[in-house]
């Protein structure tokens, strides 16, 4: 790791550490037949683990109110925080709305704020809004309207005895949006003691989880650190955590000298962000050629807000045509050594960085399958090459996995390589 | 609707119309603190749905005691079929099989045959065998061992008063598989009248739920046919399901007369997929240019295992310039109407059918904020460019939502609005 950077510990929490728990009740048909993961479950579980309230069942329900009834019920006895998703939108199976306001023997009443916020909503959108939408101005008594900006279906709150019910949409980015803006606030208010036990993420990358607990143990930390190890994709993250601050800087002091080389960054928000942010303090501009990534490094620089600033654009060359016509990589090398290899993946970073008058290039080539492997280059082989300026330097991985781990792990890869090699020069 | 296409109705179910219901148990701390996403569940969820065992609930728990017998003791009562995953493994908090043998009240006895399956397999992998395996082999007595071929946890099968408990490992690789090839033949052996029930999903673009909701009603479909709105990501699938096949088919008649012109496929994989598959069959090739969505297009469009051979390539121009260089946008379009125009955006399409020398083109601009929205243009203000052949086309969409799903909305728009148009053709 190039420094070690003055960040700040953030919240954290363990299982073990926590004194309340919470129950998470995912409502909708769809959960239950596959069509749909539960990953709002995953988000709402690391969330909660991470504010200090370790979600300690999750029930996955039908939208039927018996169904509904009974966990609400279950949980609601049991738990301090008891939090459903899904079911509140207009339609006839969405019946979470009125199942809760049963259960907590409150009336439903029309809410005029919430009703003009939903028809603002379809007048922004210029879309036509049905009669049904009214139902989700339908709020039960006594309980706080949560304002939903990203959609239609306001969440509801409900606090009795020094218990918690949130009834939130099951729409992901919905969902997520009420968390941080209304739910996470109402939680850190109404429990004081929550908090004390704090955290650092220091990413790795280019080691395996197994190779880093060989490297590194709790044990030989300071007393009162504690140590996780957080598989991402294609790299590892370690987390530091506890209460006693002058465990955690020593214990932070003995994970940098084991495991420093791979560490690329502290609490990072992802590989672009950082990336994005040290090319732009320099005023550095990036140009980006993607072959068997097909646009999925070009996705992620592109996800982070202001990247125009860095990011000057890029080409996916999916034709031998394009890698020769665009990016200028010579006939010769791909007869020679194929569309598949450093020599190609070479002159496309330099071809990139010169059609885009770039300072700096990523290049990505490879084999995603399932077809087209090689004994050479087999299914998940992938070759990178960059230019910084006149330099140039290239890696390459083999990653098992399908097609979609191994484009993911390899456009993660391109970024990460990239940044290291700067960090390190 | 262009056509209605002759697709097969797949086997499906629906809780309400079957007989037999089943209950999942995932057992595992990391499933409740985030780290994992329940896969398993929607993997057991979609496939028992398929064979005629809907899953009535899924109750993801800790590795507790308690916890586990209790919800082993719920769901043991209510259900025919009860499949727990997870706990299965060597270490100390892998406690799934000794909770298992308590409630059915039965011995654990050490299994020969299953301990020489796990030394093979270590030997096979040639690592070290800790003495902590030795507990996989330790099988409740009158249960059935499901030999697993993928690890050393094997299945367990206990069946009593016409109910069947599974407990299967929670590597999701090593559940496929006993699932696949032992619980499946069980269940199909001791249920011979299950089936019947099947789907069908008719894929919309460009129509609301609550807008589908108001055009369509279970009400006016034939007796025996049922009707399900399922919101995917910028748009809304309709799902048909039932055991009349008569009902089915009249059902669908009527949902294609009432909302046919926003049907783009039934049972599609995805839109890239049907898009590639009729440019394939007409060997027409397909070029695109990103601003905003920065290569999610073309990620979407290279997921597709076999797209190199209808993708040619493309282009994410973020700077002006490239816009200018790469894909002839005039300096006066830009200075007029500035980036994110429908004059900026047709010319980028036309500029990158021209560049790779493709029959078809997409190309996207807009703005997905968080920055950079103006009167005009609100951020969410996305304009679609198309050529096919020497014609061309445009569309605009506006969505509200953060940064990725303005991008991800668009992404999905871009292949929708073309498919749609080559459909309507």
């Amino acid at each position: 790791m190039a420094k070690s950077p003055s960040v700040e510990w953030s919240s954290q929490s363990r299982i073990d550490l926590m004194e309340y728990k919470s129950a998470v009740i995912s409502i909708g048909n769809e959960l239950l037949i596959g069509k749909t993961i539960n990953g709002n479950m995953g988000f709402l579980g690391s969330e909660l683990a991470a504010m200090g309230f370790p979600v300690d069942v999750c029930e996955m329900i039908n939208d039927e109110r018996d169904a509904i009834l009974q966990s609400i019920s279950r949980c609601w006895e049991k738990y301090d925080v008891v939090i459903s998703t899904g079911g509140l939108g207009p339609t006839e199976d969405d019946i979470t709305r009125n199942v809760i306001a049963d259960f907590f023997g409150k009336r439903l009443k029309f809410d005029e704020e919430v009703w003009e916020h939903i028809t603002n909503m379809f007048k922004y959108r210029k879309t036509k809004m049905a009669d049904s939408n009214r139902v989700q101005a339908m709020i039960p008594e006594d309980f706080t309207v949560l304002k939903n900006d990203r959609g239609t279906a306001p969440g509801l709150y409900y606090s009795e005895g020094g218990k918690h019910f949130f009834a939130l949409p099951g729409v992901p980015m919905e969902m997520k949006h009420l968390f941080n803006f209304h739910l996470r606030k109402i939680l850190i208010d109404n429990f004081e003691d929550i908090s004390g036990v704090v955290q650092q993420d220091l990413h790795t990358f280019g080691v395996s989880e197994s190779a880093l607990a060989e490297m590194i143990s709790e044990k030989e930390l300071p007393k009162g650190a504690h140590l996780a190890w957080l598989p991402q994709m294609g790299r590892v993250d370690l987390r530091i955590y506890g209460s006693d601050m002058d465990a955690l800087k020593a214990a932070r002091e003995v994970v940098v000298r084991k495991a420093g080389e791979y560490i690329w960054a502290i609490d990072a928000e992802s590989p672009a962000a950082v990336l994005l942010s040290w090319l732009k303090e320099r005023k550095l501009k990036l140009a980006i050629a993607e072959s068997c990534t097909g646009g999925w490094v070009q996705k992620h620089i592109t996800a982070v807000p202001g990247s125009s600033e860095s990011f000057l654009g890029g080409v996916v060359s999916y034709s031998n045509e394009s890698k020769m016509k665009l990016l200028g990589v010579s006939e010769k090398t791909l007869a020679e050594h194929g569309a598949v290899s450093v020599e190609t993946v070479s002159e496309m970073a330099r071809g990139v960085q010169k059609l885009f008058d770039a300072d700096i290039s990523i290049a990505v080539t490879g084999v995603a399958g399932p077809g087209g492997g090689t004994e050479v280059n087999p299914v998940g082989t992938v070759y990178f090459g960059f230019c910084v300026g006149d330099k140039s330097f290239d890696a390459k991985q083999i990653s098992s996995g399908d097609r979609n781990s191994v484009r993911h792990r390899a456009a993660e890869a391109a970024i990460l390589h990239l940044y290291k090699y700067l960090m390190d020069e």
